[in-house]
């Protein structure tokens, strides 16, 4: 932060001394400003007299002080000039808090423009609510600390940092007269997420997205030092930024005049060149892209906070962060502190006898939808419509018997995509409202067909080889899954859809990034206001056995483990296994709303099993027993044979294939599974079946053999409560693999045809006894395959060519 | 790329055109390139006739070409002139290569060289070696085709991408003689992690680290389409490298000889440029942070393949990503341009009637441990010493009678690390082997204490008002997981010491990293020429349960659940319950190799139970009862109540004091779990207990009732294959929280004292009849919580003063 209280601006021409706002203008802003700082301190402080009409006593302040000061008066004073703005332009603007644990500053926004007391009637904007408002705050039964789904105004939960810009340019993609205003904390600036996401600009199109302002705020410090940019010198930071394709405007000081006229003209000048970029791209056309401006504000932590307390500094420091002094009750001198910082904002000027705000306040709060706190971006499921989709029946591969016939799954997913997508593009902006997201995956996923109708985002230059590229393409790309998942969370959070396809081992870089969604969604759901958002769809795929040429490091079918930590009401996992049971999963999860959707699926050519017909009741029903590869017919099974996911499906029918050949009495149940949560209680997910449901199919003593997808644990975690439970044995990743075949990758993780059909000669009793040839059959093509593959660089053709019942008549 | 040829760099002063190469070294450069590029393409496509002394015929090549052309000529051409300056300046010099799926390169390499035969002695320097080298590439049982573990000279995984700068950094910190240089590809430069990683450079202090020399390697195109840092304007590309430190010299075009005298000019200005920062940091002093200088490469993708096949771009081009073109096997047409293509390298000239490398290209391989491919470094087990650690037991808080005395875990531990550090810098560089690492949160993790012996690494301005900053600092603190996580791995890799403490909500951030992490330590352990390294140890605090004030979230206790899919011989779970044990469990993994491990362990001030001697006997054991909180001294009993985890342990034991007062001749067990891998059958884990084990703790038949820190499914998981599975009953977080008091983040939970009493009472069958009263008194304080955290704001007297046994004596 600087160390002067001199207001200083990049600019050299402009002196910035000079006053620039009218005063009515100025008093304004310093009055809005001091009420929401005001009331933000109120609330991590006060529990009682909140217009501090009596002196201030042990029992007004609360017992257990939480929440984060230092960021506030920052976020508050920067609103403050946004809503200026507003008024003055009628702009539609919705605000990004990337320091969202200063989450007292837009509640007190949110209540000075009355819309906190709209969304909830039990804090009014008088006396009473404002003590409500105080109180609840950090408070059990209340409020979180930080922003959160509760904020009115709010897409971005004050949690983890790093993803407030990818958030800002996703509500601005397609919102053509939207400028969001995002405030990067320098904390923040230095994650990884944050700082590639200042490439977002290589990807907005200034003829039919909105327009993202970025404000740095430089305060300085983090929990308990100072921050890397704000302690480099400026001209290597404004070098950082304008090599990130910026044109920072520097705003800096302490005097709060001096800081209003200095942010009034900078943003005037920023909105003007906005205005003027949007403009001219779309009533001249594009140019290449143009130099979006942005703001570096360097203004104290805890601005106009007490400046030490106990001897040791406190604004303009770390010590500012959260609660700068604590034991307000306990220690008069602090509490004389707290009343001194109070008084200094002059509450008395700025609440009516009620506690209502005074018109000299409520001057700067917009009207209506216009306010920050109110815009509907900021709810987008009022936005939201559905998409017009096209019959997904209209796109299924023909399959005139089960597993005799090969197509690449993805591919034709990619050709349903690509008409989700022709029909969204009928609509003009702002009602378009599907693209998708890919880190650099897209065509390797197999989805090109999308191409044929839109191209990958890019407003850099175009070269003659180049091959689909366009500035206002749809296909997001880069390679960053961070700025991926927070563009795709930003889209959806303002209301439109959007389908992410990634590597699976990949997807694990969003981990982290995934729990805050999740848990933004569950929160939500408990939150009558907010209404309810398209889902978070991922295909994953490029997945875990089909790594087999990328090797080890690319082997991880983890995610699905981690999603399914997260509340059951959220998420929802599906492992179609064939190209028609994938389109109806992707059509049903691009109707859904308020779940996190995982997909995995194969990109290679791999056998069809499923026609249209079957395909629709299969993925409807998310579990069944597929007859065709089943020989229990009217009778009770030896054994059930389980599956899911598309090559464990593949291994189990040629293991059941290779069985029935040696066995034709045994009585062998073939199940597949494309709803992963239909394995779990009903109890403990709205997916789950009942114990009589789930006992019907996998009966409650025979043996089950479960070929699974993923890490084998997760089957017994979902289904130990199940009555057969102790007899479910399942295959699946037990973290072996590396630069290999693809058959080989079943066989290092026994989850191939021959240790599957071994598995169940061992656990079928009447087979133990007449099944030791079969046996030693199976480990000699285990054997054979060993020798084949390592002679030969490839699979055996018994394995390349397989078709379900053998031959091709 | 540069579209032209013409080779260019930044510095304006400089005839680019005039020759800087003496001939022969020229020579030299030219041959070690073609001779790597070769044998580079010779494993992509060849398993026969690897010296083309005949025609190329159908069987020479492979069935399944697998591998990554693209990348590969570039990391040969920079290697080979890293070679030069290591013979010129008999360089200390290590290479970190971030496009690694390159891996046909470094092998290549590493055979030239000799290394290859050294550690792998079936594959010579002669025509069968060179067969051999060729074959086992991307070939089932033979080697990955990217840089791994099996790859010599190699501490960086060619997998995930964003990790390479501070992989490198981590490697040169307190090594003052080292230069990494770290290849960035401009796929890579677009993640996240690397972006922010090139802030590195303000934690490398120039006289005690090493340096780091940057090569960013703009080919243009990452798998399908142009990279954004390759189409950006040349001068935003250099504002943003100025911006974030660097010193940026370009060295751009295609003509190789061109090239090598634009390449070899500029690697010798860099060096010389770090010779001098080095030189004058450690005569004259620092004198502020220096501007380190980096090269920005631009050479065509591909570079030295065939310019078109089939009419379509190939050299320069995304097409030359992975494997040209396909189908030498069957395609007389692709098997020519494949042959012409390798004749081109001209192999007659570089390899001897035997097949090893002639002289011409031997004379730039370094000898010895100076070839990148032999460095110690690079097999870090080599040059790792065991920390001299201080008597853990030193350290330990008094507790003279359980559950009765309290102490915050983490500042006693941060004593034990303070001593650890001040041992360590007893040593002078390149000795001094140990560093902590935190994204911002040293302190708030309340390990304050090690910055009374060293400082947080800073080589920014210091403002007066500053504390515990110091260039030559050992806490390494970046708010970036990534940046701490890769700097931490580097650093381990090249056989040093550390430690990581960290939110335990926010290390999912680096979920993906582990993953390649634990993948690389697997591997290792099956390669006899790789040496143990240390672990990679966490301290996981401000955990789950103490994160009421942050809110829902800072909630998520899911990275153990991510940590224990990977392979059991690597991944190790403690969850201290007190601080004694937390200091034993340090001290443990601190000694240990080869893991890693996770410590879940609380800042705050919490209840004591064990002394130093029970404290090193139930950290030892891992798991066990604790006679003094059971009542079933010599008897089978009633009931067992299991925790892990210091939360639910205290709950746990709260519980077990409420039900002794109500139900004294109640025979319960109280079972306390450190290590969670005991929990899991040996035959699953080394640290398992086995069957007989586990039964005499948890019995086969009696209800156990388990509070457990994290998500309770991951205890099911552990145990279903235990005789007593189906009776155990277990809390744990169910993603429930708000902001709100510490005790009621248990309630919502279910794992407070409360909810586990009444537990214990529904599942004991002679409690069931006699336990109604006990139950609704339970449910009466379960409503008195409610009630007083709603009004107070704090919870209640009676669960914030809990000692065991009641009040004070």
């Amino acid at each position: 932060m600087s160390q002067t209280s001199e207001t200083s601006e990049t600019t050299a021409t402009v002196d910035l001394r000079e006053p620039y706002l009218p005063p009515e203008e100025l008093e304004a802003l310093q009055a809005w400003w001091r009420a929401t700082n005001y009331l933000s301190v109120g609330q991590i402080y006060l529990m009682g007299n909140p217009l501090l009409r009596e002196p201030l006593a042990p029992e007004h302040t609360k017992p257990r002080l939480l929440g984060h000061w230092g960021t506030t008066p920052g976020l508050n004073f920067i609103q403050a000039h946004c809503n200026r703005v507003i008024l003055q332009r009628d702009l539609e603007m919705m605000y990004v808090m990337g320091p969202g644990h200063g989450g007292p500053g837009p509640v007190a926004a949110a209540w000075v423009d009355g819309t906190y007391s709209e969304v909830y009637p039990d804090v009014p904007q008088d006396e009473a609510g404002m003590r409500r408002l105080f109180t609840q705050f950090s408070f059990p039964g209340g409020i979180p600390s930080h922003v959160a789904p509760e904020t009115p105004g709010s897409i971005h939960e004050g949690g983890e940092l790093g993803y407030a810009l990818s958030h800002a340019f996703g509500a601005a993609f397609d919102n053509p007269d939207l400028v969001v205003t995002c405030v990067v904390g320098d904390g923040e600036a230095e994650t990884g997420a944050l700082a590639t996401s200042w490439h977002s600009n290589k990807f907005l199109d200034p003829v039919h997205d909105g327009a993202v302002l970025p404000v740095l705020h430089l305060n300085g410090y983090k929990i308990a030092g100072p921050t890397v940019l704000a302690r480099i010198p400026a001209e290597e930071l404004h070098a950082m930024l304008r090599g990130n394709g910026w044109e920072p405007y520097e705003v800096a000081g302490s005097d709060p005049d001096a800081m209003h006229h200095a942010m009034a003209r900078t943003m005037d000048r920023c909105l003007d060149e906005i205005a003027d970029i949007q403009s001219r791209a779309r009533t001249s056309g594009r140019d290449g892209r143009p130099r979006w401006p942005m703001i570096v504000l360097r203004s104290p932590k805890g601005w106009t906070g007490p400046k030490s307390v106990d001897g040791k500094p406190i604004e303009d420091h770390w010590r500012s962060h959260q609660v700068p002094f604590s034991d307000a009750r306990s220690d008069d001198g602090h509490r004389r502190v707290l009343e001194e910082w109070l008084r200094s904002y002059r509450p008395e000027e700025l609440f009516d006898d009620d506690g209502a705000p005074v018109e000299l306040v409520r001057r700067l709060s917009p009207a209506g939808e216009r306010r920050m706190s109110a815009t509907p971006h900021a709810n987008g499921g009022i936005l939201r419509r559905s998409l017009r989709l096209p019959d997904w029946r209209d796109y299924c591969v023909d399959v005139p018997s089960p597993g005799r016939s090969t197509a690449g799954a993805t591919a034709v997913l990619g050709e349903f995509l690509r008409d989700v997508m022709a029909k969204d593009l009928e609509k003009a902006p702002p009602e378009r409202a599907f693209r998708v997201f890919a880190p650099d995956e897209n065509n390797s996923n197999r989805l090109q067909a999308i191409l044929e109708v839109t191209g990958r985002a890019w407003q850099e230059e175009v070269l003659d080889t180049d091959t689909g590229l366009a500035p206002d393409g749809r296909v997001m790309e880069i390679l960053s899954e961070h700025t991926c998942q927070g563009w795709l969370e930003g889209y959806l959070l303002t209301g439109r859809h959007g389908f992410f396809s990634c590597y699976e081992a990949f997807i694990h870089i969003v981990d982290s990034m995934v729990n805050q969604h999740a848990k933004w969604l569950k929160t939500t759901n408990e939150i009558e206001w907010r209404r309810p958002i398209a889902s978070l769809n991922y295909l994953l795929t490029s997945h875990v056995w089909r790594q087999d040429h990328n090797g080890f490091s690319h082997q991880d079918p983890g995610f699905i483990d981690h999603v399914v930590n997260k509340k059951a009401e959220v998420v929802r996992v599906y492992l179609p296994p064939d190209a028609n049971t994938l389109l109806s999963v992707a059509d049903h999860c691009l109707r859904s709303r308020q779940y996190i959707n995982v997909i995995v699926a194969g990109k290679q050519p791999s056998p069809q099993y499923l026609d249209r017909e079957a395909a629709e009741v299969h993925a409807t029903n998310g579990i069944g027993i597929w007859r065709w590869a089943s020989t229990d017919e009217g009778v009770e099974p030896d054994v059930v044979l389980a599956c899911a996911g598309d090559v464990p499906t593949m291994e189990a029918l040629a293991a059941a294939d290779l069985l029935r050949g040696w066995f034709p009495d045994l009585r062998l149940r073939f199940v597949n599974v494309v709803d992963l949560m239909r394995l779990q209680s009903d109890r403990e997910h709205p997916h789950g079946l009942s114990d009589a449901g789930f006992d019907s199919l996998f009966t409650t003593d025979k043996p089950v053999i479960f070929n699974y997808h993923g890490y084998p644990w997760l089957i017994h975690r979902l289904t130990y409560r199940r009555a057969n439970h102790d007899n479910i044995h399942v295959r699946g990743y037990i973290e072996e693999g590396t630069t290999t075949t693809p058959f080989d990758m079943a066989v290092v993780n026994h989850i191939d045809r021959f240790h599957v059909a071994m598995d169940v000669i061992e656990r079928v009793p009447r087979l133990q006894a007449v099944g030791a040839h079969a046996r030693e059959e199976l480990y000699a093509r285990l054997v054979e395959h060993k020798r084949y593959t390592r002679t030969h660089g490839e699979d055996m053709p018994e394995v390349r060519g397989w078709v379900w019942g053998g031959e091709e008549p």
